[in-house]
C-alpha cells in the first residue's frame, strides 16, 4: 500500500484518538460483566409497539417520501413537531431556527466545523462530555477547562478565563455547557447560575453551546428553563437528540439557534452527508405528532427513576465513607469520586475482575485530571445487575481503601 | 446575537458554499417543471414491498438490537452480505477492510477529514462530482483537475501534473476517481485505461479513492474490474452507496480498503456521529440476505435503460448538430457538451421558461471550465416527461444557437 500512509495524515488526524469510552465498551460486552459503563438506554425502554405502527403507517401512506433523498434541513414534519415540543417550553422558534441533524453527535462535529482553525480555544467543564471533547480536538481545538461546583460550570472561575484569554487575544469560539443532569456529573445548574453563565457570556461577547441530551428525563423537581429560552437573544445554539428519549438507533438529533448560525450550519451539513436519513425522520415526526414521544418518556422516567433510587440506596448501604458521589435529578448517570490517593485508572482491572465496570472520570477532563473519579451509570443495567454490581464496586474500593491506610 | 459571528467562523467555514445542485433542486420542485437536475432515483425504483417485508421483521425478531448504539465499525451483519457480495467481484475483504458510512457523501467527508490541511493538493476529474469537491473544499483543499477523454482520466494529463505538483513538493493526498459511468460526464474506464492510471499512483505512490455508486446499474456490456480489484495492494480506497441500487433515504454507504486507512476513517467517524443507523443498517443486512437487492438491481436497470435509451433517441432526433453528448453504458446521467460560444448559465434561465431543467456543467468543474456544457439525468423523469423535456431542451439549445449565427 501507499507507504507513507501515516504521514500524509491530516494534522488533526495525525492527533485521533480512538474514543475511551467506544473502546471500552468492547471489553464490557462480556455477557457476565455488569457494566455501568456505557451511556445505553435501557433496551426496554424502547417503544417498540407504537414505533411498529408508525412505522407500517408510513410504509403504507408515504413510503416514496420517506425513501427518497430530502432537504439538508430536515424533514419538515419533524421540524414543525420539535417547534410545537419547544415553544410550549419557552422558545420562539421558526423553521429557520432548526437543522435536523443525523445524531447530535453529529451536531457537536459541525459546531467544531465551522468554528475551530487549529490551535482555537474553546470553554468546557471539568468534567464534561467526552463526545465533546472528541468533537472538538478532531478540529485541533485546544480546550480550557472550568471547574464545576454542585451548581455547575464556576462563574468566577469562568469569568477569569475569559478574562485571561481575552487580554492575551485568545477569545474563546464558544462556552460549552451540559446544563440538565450534566455527563458525566449529573449535576443541573439552578436557574440563577444559567443567569450567571448567560449574564458573562454576553458581557464577554461569547457564543453559549447548550448540550442537553437528558432534560426530558427529569424525575422529580422543577424544570429550569432551557439557557436558550433565558437568553432569547440567539447567543445559545442547542442541541438535543432522541437517542435518550426514544431510540438511539434512528441517529436522529436537532441543532436549534439564531437562523444565521443555522444556516450556516445547513451549508456544512451539505457536504457532510446531504441530510439526515429522511425514512427515520418521518417516522420520528409521526411518532411526535400521535403524541407517543410524550407517552414514552413518561414510561422512562418511572423506568429511570427507580433504577436510581436502587443504584443510589446501594451507594448509602455499601460504599465506604471515604466516597462520595452525585445525587441526580434526572438523567442516566452519578458521578462518583473517591479519595485523591486512588487513582481508578489502577482499580479499573480489578473491578473488571470481580465483573463489574465503569468509565474513569479522566476520560472527561481535557486537563487530565479527575483521576480519582468514575462515571456510573443506572439507566442500561437491570434492577438486579444494580444491586449486584454496586456491591461489587463497593467491595473493590473497600479494598482499595483499605490497602492505602 | 454574538455580534462577530462572520468573524469568528474557521477559515473553513467562510469558504463554503451551498450546493449549487441542492439550491438549484429547490428551483426546480415546481411541479409542472420536468427536471433532468437532480440525481434522484426513480421513485418506483423503491423495492416497497420486500422492504416492507424485511422492517416487519426486524421488528418482530430483533427490534432491540436495531433500535440501539451500534459499533462505529457497523453492523455485522451488514459487514458480512457486503464482503460477499463484493468478493464475488474478485475483491478479497475481510471485516477491517470495510466501514459501514452514514451515506457516501460522509465518506468523502470522512477522507477529507483525515488527509486534508488547508491547501493540501488533490486530483481529480475535469469534470467530477459536484459532492466529491464539495466535501474536499470544505477542509481547504486545493483542488488540480485532469481532463477526462471518452475513457475517463488522461494518464498523460494526470503524469504530468504529477511530476509538476511532486517537483514542487506538492503530492497530492490522492487521486479522486469516479471508474463506473462518471457523475457527470457517463464514462466509463476501460480496463487498459485503469490499468495504466494505477501504475502511475503506484509510481508516484499516491492513494486512489474510487467513488463508485453507479456500477451495478449496468445496462449492457461486460463489467469492467474495480480499481480496488485491479490493484489488490491497497493502494485504492473504494466508495460504495445504496443510494441508487435500493434507496437513498436510509444514508447508508461504505468505504472498502486497507485495514489502516480503515481503521482511521473508523477513529474519525466516532466523534462525527458514532455509528451509521443501527437500524437501518440492520434492515439492510437483511435486505440483502434474503438476495432482494440483486433482485431489485435487475428490476432498475430495466427501468433505466428503457428511459436512457428514449432519452438518446429523443437527443438523435430533436438537438441541433452542433451539441453532442456522452452515450452511458450504465448510471443516472449523460454529459451535455454545446459549442464553446454557447454559455449555459445564460441558457438556464430560459430553459426555465419552457419548463425544463438540467445541472450546469460548470459546477463539476474545479477550474471554472465547461461552461458550455451540462449535466442530464435520465432516471428520476417518467418516460412521458423525458419524451418532452429534451423537445424543450433541445428548442432552448436551437434558439440559442440560431441567435449567434
Amino acid at each position: 500500500m501507499v507507504s507513507d500512509l501515516q504521514s500524509i495524515y491530516s494534522a488533526n488526524a495525525k492527533g485521533m484518538q480512538r474514543s475511551a469510552i467506544r473502546e471500552l465498551l468492547k471489553l464490557t460486552a462480556q455477557p457476565d460483566i455488569i457494566s455501568f459503563a456505557g451511556g445505553l438506554p435501557a433496551p426496554e425502554s424502547f417503544p417498540i409497539d407504537d414505533l411498529r405502527e408508525v412505522i407500517t403507517e408510513v410504509m403504507t401512506n408515504e413510503p416514496t417520501r420517506a425513501l427518497q433523498y430530502g432537504p439538508t434541513e430536515g424533514d419538515s414534519l419533524l421540524q414543525e413537531e420539535l417547534i410545537k415540543h419547544y415553544n410550549r417550553e419557552g422558545m420562539n422558534l421558526k423553521k429557520e431556527n432548526i437543522l435536523i441533524t443525523t445524531s447530535s453527535q453529529q451536531g457537536l462535529d459541525l459546531v467544531a466545523k465551522i468554528f475551530f482553525d487549529r490551535g482555537d480555544k474553546a470553554i468546557v467543564g471539568l468534567p464534561t462530555y467526552l463526545g465533546g471533547l472528541g468533537a472538538f480536538n478532531s478540529y485541533g481545538a485546544d480546550l480550557v477547562g472550568v471547574e464545576l461546583d454542585e451548581h455547575g460550570m464556576r462563574p468566577d472561575h469562568l469569568e477569569e478565563e475569559l478574562k485571561r484569554l481575552h487580554a492575551k487575544g485568545e477569545k474563546p469560539k464558544f462556552i460549552y455547557i451540559i446544563p440538565d443532569f450534566q455527563n458525566p456529573a449529573g449535576i443541573t445548574m439552578p436557574r440563577e447560575r444559567r443567569l450567571e453563565i448567560i449574564d458573562i457570556a454576553k458581557r464577554y461577547n461569547q457564543l453559549i453551546i447548550e448540550d442537553s441530551p437528558y432534560r426530558e428525563l427529569r424525575f422529580e423537581g422543577e424544570p429550569v428553563p432551557w439557557l436558550n429560552a433565558l437568553d432569547n437573544e440567539g447567543n445559545v445554539l442547542t442541541l438535543g437528540t432522541f437517542s435518550k428519549i426514544f431510540l438511539p438507533g434512528f441517529r436522529l438529533g436537532w441543532a436549534i439557534g439564531h437562523a444565521s448560525l443555522i444556516d450556516k450550519l445547513v451549508v456544512a451539513k451539505q457536504s457532510v452527508d446531504l441530510c439526515a436519513p429522511p425514512f427515520n425522520q418521518r417516522v420520528a415526526g409521526r411518532f411526535l405528532q400521535k403524541g407517543y414521544l410524550e407517552k414514552n418518556i413518561a414510561k422512562i422516567i418511572g423506568m429511570y427513576r427507580e433504577k436510581r433510587d436502587i443504584m443510589l440506596a446501594g451507594f448509602r448501604e455499601h460504599m465506604p465513607e471515604e466516597v462520595t458521589w452525585t445525587e441526580p435529578e434526572g438523567g442516566l448517570f452519578l458521578f462518583l469520586t473517591a479519595p485523591e490517593y486512588i487513582d481508578m485508572g489502577e482499580l479499573f482491572p480489578k473491578a473488571l475482575e470481580k465483573k463489574v465496570a465503569f468509565v474513569l472520570g479522566s476520560a472527561f477532563y481535557c486537563n487530565g485530571g479527575g483521576k480519582n473519579t468514575a462515571r456510573i451509570n443506572f439507566s442500561f443495567s437491570t434492577i438486579e445487575q444494580i444491586v449486584e454490581g454496586v456491591k461489587r464496586l463497593a467491595s473493590v474500593l473497600k479494598e482499595a481503601i483499605a490497602n492505602h491506610k
